[in-house]
């Protein structure tokens, strides 16, 4: 039955502060980790550092491992330094990685050096692999049998070895040298005679990563393959690490997050919004915005070539923003929706025709709705009011044309940029809403005042 | 080792038109149907629905389920009613659910009277739950074990009833009324005595999922617990069917492609991008690029207040675009950095005062660096040109000046809005990157004026 926490929370504190060591065991025994770090990482650091002291090691190294960061920091500082490395030492390879990860590196390399010789070689060899790569999220706790034993000599070593792993739910299937054969879900071991050998269950159909592949990568497998764990191998295809599904919610969160700030305009914060430096956040977002305001200032550049058409009909400044900004609301749409695609793999660069056809003919409907709504509202507005001037008429086919010739060309440049920075190399999601509002902005104020000169020639202008 | 694709599917392709089926047969045995369904998923579909004829009708299901949902509708078609049927039936219960919601009701309502009347049960009440709900994903593939057994008796029952089940990481504990009492990785069974009961493997602790609940906490739980597995509960407890974590990838991807698609300034377009019919598409983003455009007029009317003071200082109006648009672009950021932190979970909506400090703060430093560049780019213009007139060093002045506030202004809207929307009940990602700035086009235009009135006031105005 689900735990009230809140309740469980306050007696292991009271347990805690009365220091009543044995029925705090008790109390914990039951709990796994996973449960348990939600309700502990709400007590007190003081509180947290005598549970650390005091509970089973393996149980606080898991439990730790489910922390924050920020709490995990906070922990190790209120240890002595033969607790801190006998936690670390205990921890998972790959919830230690994440966890040096986000310290400064003075501090990372202090506490590699109370590993023991064997697991600071595990933590730096995962070091090592470049940042989003798999080695960074392998973990070591796996099982390999041999394909010559049988399955009970299987199972008898998944009990023998299996306690401490972090998955079991699939056995990997190595040579002698350790080279990957097959990996094989643990029900196939449950569901087939203890006699048979493991030889029997490969069906030589497996997938593998290389550390160095990009976890975006493994996401995509993850997705395409339904398997809970995937095999890393290196280049002579020896197994050397697994990496798990549960780590893949995470990942594809990131990847969404970074999507997301990029396509808001800003860089990708890589680190929460709420916990990120002031002064940091500022440079990751002026940046982008400093870009964006080098690029609009053309705006002023353009306007200032039609300087003499708006002394004369000081109407047509009115509706520039109105005019511009909805060639980039459909740009950003747009923008959005084939960035987006692009990243699920519904299409490929070669397809570019296709979506511009397809665009092409959105925009224009798009464009067409704007400019009766436009020219509607002017024509309306002027039977009432002699706001727009005697050739009202006129301004408001001037504002309906230039709406269905920029919200077509926002859509095409929003949909294409993505492709191009694509081909280029360059991450699609940098053409953000706000870049590609830029670049419309510019380009729209060119085929306003064009359609503007052809209309009014001879009448406003 | 990993298979040749290409060469496989050519194998393939080549026993079906010579119709060797015995052959085929021994070819398709080893393969599992994750690994076959990208292979066969690009065979004509005629050859496909040859090989959906003749394959064992347990791998034809399995593939079928891995298809795209096109794939699986033109496949269907060239199937015999009987074959339907019988494809239909032996469908996993969750994945025949994904399938019939892609179709048109009529043609759902007619394939779910080709089940038996148990499977139409069983796909009937999968259907009833609302969209996006945990009863729309569950499956009733589980294996559940009762407390008072042995392990081996456990290990037995999986041995028996495991193999069709989807998942058999995690055995259900019940009681004699299918009360759910626990759930326990099926690596505990592998790791305990074969003379335990199950009972000794009861930990109390586990999490349960109602089918009325958004698929969203489930997304939530499955990372926060690190489980392959969740139990769906009737409201007496009673167990009524699992989530599995392979279809909350799936989740995780759909649900960030909506507040991806909302974050560009359309509805979320729930179908792919490439294959949505084009008048679907124009239909989901014309709303929304209406309103915008509606709330955008204002610009217009705002502006028409100005129109004497532009007509004095035709200047003023150059700037406009550059001025609004770096409000419309801080005012991004900031929404949708706050709007994916809303997402995770980062922030309470009673932390908004926290929120706002920060991003007065840090949009007051950004219109600090935008002032300062703008302020110099017309300064530095002036010195060579007579563009801006006598009167440049105020003209500077009011750019400069109105950007810092302009931009502290979008970004405290921008920040603040998604805020207002989630207490009012509302999707905070409906304040999207266009929405927020058109918003702040509006007022941005009203602080811009002022501030020139104010300056420029007896010079220029």
């Amino acid at each position: 039955m689900p735990a009230d926490t809140a309740k469980v929370r306050g007696e292991i504190s009271a347990l805690l502060l009365t220091k009543d060591f044995p029925a705090l065991k008790l109390k914990l025994a039951p709990w796994l980790p996973a449960d348990l770090a939600p309700i502990l990482a709400e007590l007190p650091v003081e509180q947290l550092a005598v549970l650390f002291r005091s509970c089973p090691q393996e149980l606080a190294a898991a439990t730790f491992s489910y922390l924050e960061h920020e709490t995990q920091r906070k922990v190790l500082k209120t240890l002595t330094q033969p607790q801190v490395a006998a936690l670390l030492n205990a921890l998972p390879p790959d919830d230690r990685t994440a966890f040096l990860n986000e310290l400064p590196l003075d501090v990372a390399m202090q506490l590699l050096s109370m590993l023991t010789p064997d697991e600071r070689q595990v933590a730096q060899s995962l070091l090592a692999y470049p940042d989003h790569s798999v080695g960074r999220m392998m973990t070591l706790d796996y099982v390999a049998v041999r394909a010559e034993w049988t399955v009970r000599e299987a199972l008898d070593f998944i009990r023998e070895h299996g306690y401490d792993r972090e998955t079991l739910n699939v056995i990997f299937v190595v040579d002698d040298k350790g080279h990957l054969i097959d990996d094989i879900r643990v029900r196939r071991f449950l569901l087939c005679p203890l006699d048979a050998t493991v030889r029997d269950l490969l069906d030589g159909n497996y997938t593998m990563l290389s550390p160095t592949d990009d976890r975006e990568k493994a996401l995509e497998l993850f997705k395409k393959f339904d398997r809970v764990a995937l095999p890393v191998v290196d280049e002579n295809r020896k197994l050397i690490g697994i990496v798990t599904v549960d780590d893949m919610l995470d990942v594809a969160e990131e990847e969404a997050t970074e999507d997301i700030q990029k396509l808001g305009g800003s860089e990708a914060l890589d680190e929460p919004y709420t916990t990120i430096a002031l002064s940091r956040m500022v440079k990751k977002r002026a940046s982008w915005l400093v870009v964006l305001f080098l690029g609009e200032m053309l705006t002023a550049t353009a306007m200032s070539y039609f300087e003499d058409e708006i002394a004369k009909a000081v109407v047509l400044a009115l509706f520039v923003p109105l005019v511009i900004s909805s060639g980039g609301n459909a740009g950003s749409q747009a923008a959005t929706l084939v960035i987006r695609a692009l990243a699920l793999g519904e299409f490929k660069l070669r397809d570019w025709w296709r979506i511009m056809r397809r665009e092409f003919v959105a925009g224009f409907a798009l464009g067409m709705i704007l400019g009766v709504i436009g020219f509607v509202r002017i024509a309306a507005w002027s039977l009432f009011s002699n706001i727009y001037g005697p050739h009202w008429l006129l301004v408001a086919s001037t504002v309906g044309i230039a709406l269905v010739g920029i919200v077509l060309w926002g859509s095409l440049m929003g949909s294409m940029l993505p492709l191009v920075l694509k081909r280029l190399g360059f991450d699609p999601a940098t053409s953000s809403a706000p870049f590609v509002a830029t670049l419309v902005d510019v380009t729209g104020l060119i085929i306003y005042f064009s359609v503007a000169f052809v209309i009014l020639r001879g009448t406003m202008l």
